[in-house]
């Protein structure tokens, strides 16, 4: 069966020169031919960028901290799954025989990585004003949602917020090693959960680096 | 004494219509007025972006994996703390008290901090082709010296070679956590140093899970 490539290009909102580099962003490593761990690469960075900027001059107020969070909050898997799911990506794919009956978190990652790699494509296909136009327009109702308030939320708040809403108990930061003198210390922090898993992070203070544990847990448990 | 930002222009290769925006990426958080820390946010992404399409482009053979390697390779700490080096950035950063007096890794970071705000502050000034042009300036002999090669070692090659050479026991690996079904499998590991830290990741099979952790405990120990 053939794929329309045109008719997806219509729902994307950007019509393709070359059809091949859109089948190509669709496709994943395990398929044969021309995957789409190159232009995922491309097109990661390019989103990276451009919802950084795009947050830069939306919110002239905003601390570089709450820049960084709220865009992980869009850049995220989960927001890129959804958008992947919007377009029905999942019908075009092109997979090897071993993806083909994958489901939950493993698809929704090649659903994600399509994303990005479809970004890279119209790059490519195009130059970097008509990417970004096309990068804004998937991202526009996140842009307009992402909240500053929840962004302004430190790691460890959101960490024992996540915690406690899940009746586990709260994690215990341990400085594990301490190096510099007065002027230029640099702190070592462990953050270990009750479930056993521990996170090491590095901070020129203690808090710093307490937030970085954090973070890191929030990475690993929330992933 | 007034510094001569028109100076500092021409060493860097751009002449800023608006020379206050340089002076605000020269000015860290500690010191009075506008600081660099919103212009790093958006400088930093402009460099990953501009060298992961050069990357791109230089290496047409390289997978994602490389090229991802090879990115950190450049856009690292010690890459930008070279580049202010060379400009002597360090003359012409408005510090407050309390970081005059700084030295080491936390002046190392203000220096690359203060790259990136450049990055960002060039952007600001002029638009994405001239600032494009201004990156691949500054990183050229970078690119030019990658090593793919040497980006081809995994994680846990390099952090097994990295502990060797400092007569370091080698790391332990532990799977401590799997969920999911057959075709649908998450792996955690906790990879151990001697050191007694700690580092966990995920990944889909245990060996990427192996490899994750690997690079985590890699930026931690080489930070």
């Amino acid at each position: 069966m053939k794929k329309d490539y045109t008719q997806l290009g219509k729902q994307l909102g950007y019509q393709f020169n070359n059809e091949s580099l859109l089948k190509q962003a669709l496709t994943h490593r395990s398929a044969k031919g021309a995957h789409n761990e190159r232009l995922e690469f491309i097109g990661d960075s390019l989103l990276g960028m451009f919802v950084a900027e795009a947050l830069y001059f939306n919110f002239p107020k905003a601390t570089e901290g709450e820049l960084t969070r709220m865009r992980s909050q869009i850049v995220r898997g989960q927001t890129l799954t959804k958008i992947a799911k919007a377009f029905e990506l999942s019908n075009w794919l092109v997979l090897g025989p071993g993806e083909m009956k994958s489901g939950g978190f493993r698809r929704d990652s090649i659903l994600e990585d399509a994303v990005e790699a479809i970004i890279g494509a119209v790059y490519l296909d195009s130059d970097i004003e008509q990417c970004k136009k096309f990068v804004l327009g998937l991202v526009e109702e996140y842009l307009a949602a992402v909240d500053p308030s929840k962004a302004l939320k430190d790691p460890k708040t959101r960490l024992q917020e996540w915690l406690q809403s899940r009746q586990q108990p709260l994690p215990v930061y341990e400085v594990i090693e301490t190096t510099g003198q007065a002027h230029n210390q640099m702190f070592t922090v462990e953050c270990r959960l009750e479930t056993g898993e521990s996170m090491v992070a590095k901070g020129s203070s203690r808090r710093k680096a307490e937030q970085a544990a954090a973070e890191k847990a929030l990475e690993v448990i929330t992933k």
